[in-house]
């Protein structure tokens, strides 16, 4: 190409990484969609969030209509957005644009009890696969997963905490908004809730006891898109969580990722680190939904440009001095 | 807005910044346009660049093909590319897409001699004004600018150097790819330029001496832009120091500007610490062009849209939990 060697920085990765994975010089991107899984946590009821359970169902609502962060990045960038009830605790009308797979109306409280059992784990997993062979059959090679979830930065936390082997301080952060006060507290009950877990370390009975259906979903739909070859764009905290449970089940999945965003969610950068992840954006995002994966879309499009568009030397007639 | 509070981070600050300039909360961005001011320096002489001179014509030339990477970023985001021939040591024809105001073929070699003299720097500055004039006449209100002109690092390097009062060497880097026995020779180079030199360090001598003519023209076109109220992205390290000057001149353009990219270029991180300026991209680009500032612009594009298309809390019918 006739620039200087490395002088489009990350983009030049970027463009490696997708003529690698779609094997050819001249990658193309098609159908990019985004899914958002939603459902809510039994956990909810120990008050460790700043918003009400409720706000999950409305925030679907407010996605469904159009009004919602993920919504207008989706426009922006041509980008389909997908709303998936694997577990919300509301029952929604049939309404377009939103597809019904509820297992049951939120998780169970790990305080006490597994969040979900075995079967419903595989309920999850299913759901996540099913939707990628979907978007899959109508042509999409690139996607991003998002969340809608009352105090899954909560499960999140626990999950990192007992999969890394991190300090659980390290990995709790104040979700929508907490003050301190609000933080510790989260932090003493999450303290509580691996203390009174009596299984076993392995992810999959970690994932059942503590995660959220549409996070179980999101790690199926990671684990469907790397057996398509789908190029996958990883959002923020949440999604990064889901995808180190799903390397857990397929380490190979790795070279299906990109890192877009580093969000504020307080464990984002320790998980980052662990997965020795350069995410492309630090933007201060916390809105959950693919927001940051959505933001990042555009440099991808840019390194496809990069390989179908630029001139190499011989085209632009430029002798050989930048080599 | 229906989301918890801060969590679109830098976003939020964009969308406020657009909004206040703007006086609107219905901020808008139209006809963006990077204009690339192009030309050669007469320090090339002294062999402080990986490229030979030539380069400067022909990537002008790649770049009214189509073919260079501001090329098809613009083609990207629909951003307008012009292209200024300021001074570059080759006779174009009359080519489509080049405006024609040229004032020398190249400075002189600051080694020996003021790069410009004072009517050549009052015209360059005249050039950057009229081509934003031009383009705000056409409906313009955002805009950025880029450089083609082999060695301008250099030339950034001891202006950074001499304005901010930092060590030259936190100021000199690689350019476009310089060896550690061709950075140390541009650094004792510049050293020996900086010593050689009799004048004052007022803002205007300097940058006469030391100048290139499409360095002066940027300068000239940003201040134009702040005087009309046009959002000013600024790229990477050579239009940073370009900003640095202008804001010498007109400190109140710091309110139009937005920083789009950390370089990959040495001396840039300091400068934009020095001016406590947090980009918003750091994809370790150091192409110039105005390439940074393109792939930021999407997200400029989002700002305004979550402005204009992100529902209200009484429009999504959410409660106030967020707030």
């Amino acid at each position: 190409m006739a620039k200087p060697k490395g002088s489009l920085g990350q983009l030049e990765e970027l463009a490696l990484q997708l003529a690698m994975l779609q094997k050819t010089l001249k990658p193309e991107l098609r159908k990019p969609c985004n899914i958002v899984f939603c459902a809510d946590h039994g956990i909810v009821e120990e008050h460790i969030s700043q918003s009400p359970k409720e706000i999950t169902y409305q925030v679907v609502y407010n996605m469904l209509n159009g009004g919602a962060g993920i919504s207008f990045l989706c426009r922006q960038h041509q980008v389909d957005l997908k709303l998936v009830d694997v577990g919300v605790d509301y029952d929604f009308q049939a309404i377009s644009g939103l597809k019904h797979r509820k297992i049951r109306r939120g998780t169970r409280n790990y305080l006490y009890e597994a969040a979900m059992t075995e079967s419903e784990l595989e309920e999850a997993i299913k759901i996540g696969e099913d939707c990628v062979s979907e978007v899959y059959e109508v042509g999409c090679n690139v996607i991003s997963f998002g969340e809608m979830g009352i105090t899954n930065t909560a499960s999140s936390a626990i999950l990192m905490s007992l999969i890394c082997d991190l300090p659980l301080r390290d990995c709790v952060g104040r979700g929508s908004g907490l003050d301190d006060d609000g933080l510790e507290h989260r932090y003493q009950v999450l303290l509580k809730a691996i203390d009174g877990y009596q299984g076993s370390r392995n992810p999959e009975a970690v994932l059942a006891y503590f995660g959220g259906y549409e996070m179980v979903a999101a790690i199926g739909a990671m684990l469907r898109a790397a057996e398509l070859g789908i190029l996958i764009l990883i959002d923020g905290f949440i999604m990064t969580v889901c995808l180190l449970l799903a390397s857990r089940f397929n380490p190979t999945i790795m070279q299906y990722v990109i890192f877009s965003h580093q969000s504020d969610e307080a464990g984002h950068k320790h998980l980052l680190a662990y997965l020795k992840a350069k995410p492309l954006l630090s933007l201060g995002l916390r809105l959950g939904e693919g927001s940051g994966a959505i933001c990042a879309y555009p440099l991808l499009c840019s390194a496809a440009m990069m390989m179908n568009e630029m001139a190499s030397f011989e085209e632009a007639k430029l002798r050989k001095y930048f080599d």
